[in-house]
């Protein structure tokens, strides 16, 4: 088994979405940079959805146009439509990510539609990709657990993930979107989808909301996934509810592969010092381990 | 294996001792109590140490003696010598723990003695806790690294954890001191030792500077442990560095080990309360699981 480990870095979009706060498109600029900087392969740069839905992330033309982008480095964006595909091309994105989930209550609450509705959505976005050479990610989220309908059965993530993986998504993305995930579920789930989409596929997301993030992470890694989503400082979730987590944050998974002796190409003490920068920029906690070794130096 | 693990709760003790302001006794008993209700089967309720030593913990006479024991429920206290195993036992103690290092320089600094020396000064205190019939927790700090000398053998946790065995204690706590263990490690860590001191006689004691605990202990659940030591509300570290933490989170330990189908007696949401409790009365965050089950109930 490899011992490599892709981070897939998502804390400019997944991490700033729901930022309350108006971030200027200059410091948006300078954290994708700054991350590409660390070692990081792939840096989510932000999201095509229309504005209304996430304003956070309207200026995404700007923002995705005036990056320097690293060679080597990859910068996927979220796509939910033909229109949001359109944008991202006109200023350049050549990798994009698709979104759904395993349970039809959130879907029908996050995007309105069903989980068909929602792949049906994506067919003429995903041709066009595959017509332009354009890499596609899948995401599907509460794939343990959902905050309407509670149990999601593995059935329907194994269901999901094989459409999207027929339907010409290179990589697909497993999100605990709501934190709820332990090690054993978290392992069997990703086992399961694996007898259908190969490992080599699978990406895991999880959220630190009850802080099983990077056990699942170990437990994952351990079944056999190789690539890993992150947000640098643990951005995301809601960082107004003192002690609340969202994402989990990239320097604590980093830390744990350099101790299983895993390869990621990151200098950890350069992303910690870039969570540090963006932490402070935002007014949120830093990341644990950031903590720990800035402390330290 | 067994599915059943205890936990041992040490937030009275091991979370409450750095705590900068006096933290008033009854608040103390309180705690003590609080948590032994919500199913916990092992309260460690404070420390005999000298009170020079560690302040915060100067009334444990009074703690110790005015706590109402729930039957069936164990409270270890600390001994550092034998002056602090009479006090102990003055007030009614019947369960005790030593404590020592497996790095020669932490000791130094520690408890100013040689890990040899430390071992020699309770020796009387297992000789008359043996005569006593008082069952002995031994504490191994910095199992996996130490902040004076770095690195430290797995040779030298194995010498120790053998010598607290074969000197009568009961129980081995193996302690990731400063948090800097990943799970490959820890659980080779725990494994060797457990060549020379039963795994049914070990404990794990991880800390969660760089975000690591969950991980570990998951790791270690997989090698055999069903010993596990927390604190409520993550209590320990330093709470004034921001979002530092410093013992792992009893209510996240619990809510990973119901996940796993594991058994611990403990009722989750009482457990959570107790946290969100002591966290307001210390003015420190929630644990993550204290705060995510708490605003869903």
């Amino acid at each position: 088994m490899s011992d490599h480990v892709t981070i897939v870095e998502v804390g400019p979009r997944d991490g700033l979405q729901n930022e309350p706060y108006t971030i200027p498109t200059e410091v948006k600029i300078e954290l994708i940079e700054r991350l590409a900087d660390t070692g990081l392969g792939v840096v989510e740069a932000t999201s095509f959805v229309a504005a209304p839905a996430i304003p956070q992330l309207a200026d995404a033309e700007e923002v995705f146009g005036r990056i320097q982008r690293k060679p080597g480095v990859r910068y996927p964006v979220l796509v939910p439509n033909e229109k949001g595909y359109e944008r991202a091309r006109q200023v350049g994105a050549d990798e994009i990510a698709v979104f759904t989930a395993a349970s039809e209550a959130f879907n029908k609450k996050n995007i309105n539609c069903t989980i068909a509705e929602s792949l049906q959505r994506f067919a003429p976005v995903l041709e066009r990709a595959r017509a332009d050479g354009v890499r596609v990610r899948g995401y599907v989220s509460t794939v343990l657990g959902c905050p309407y309908q509670g149990e999601v059965p593995v059935a329907e993530v194994v269901r999901v993930a094989e459409a999207l993986h027929e339907a010409g998504c290179a990589e697909i993305s497993l999100g605990d979107t709501i934190g709820v995930g332990t090690p054993a579920k978290a392992r069997t789930m990703l086992e399961t989808v694996a007898k259908s989409v190969p490992m080599e596929q699978l990406a895991v997301h999880f959220h630190d909301t009850y802080g099983q993030a990077l056990a699942n992470i170990h437990a994952c890694l351990d079944a056999g996934v190789r690539v890993v989503d992150s947000s640098v400082a643990g951005l995301g979730g809601c960082p107004y509810a003192r002690g609340a987590t969202g994402n989990v944050a990239t320097e604590d998974v980093v830390y744990m592969l350099n101790g299983l002796g895993m390869k990621t190409g990151i200098d950890l003490m350069a992303l910690a010092r870039v969570g540090d920068w963006i932490a402070g920029e935002l007014d949120r906690p830093r990341s644990r381990t950031g903590q720990a070794i800035l402390k330290r130096s």
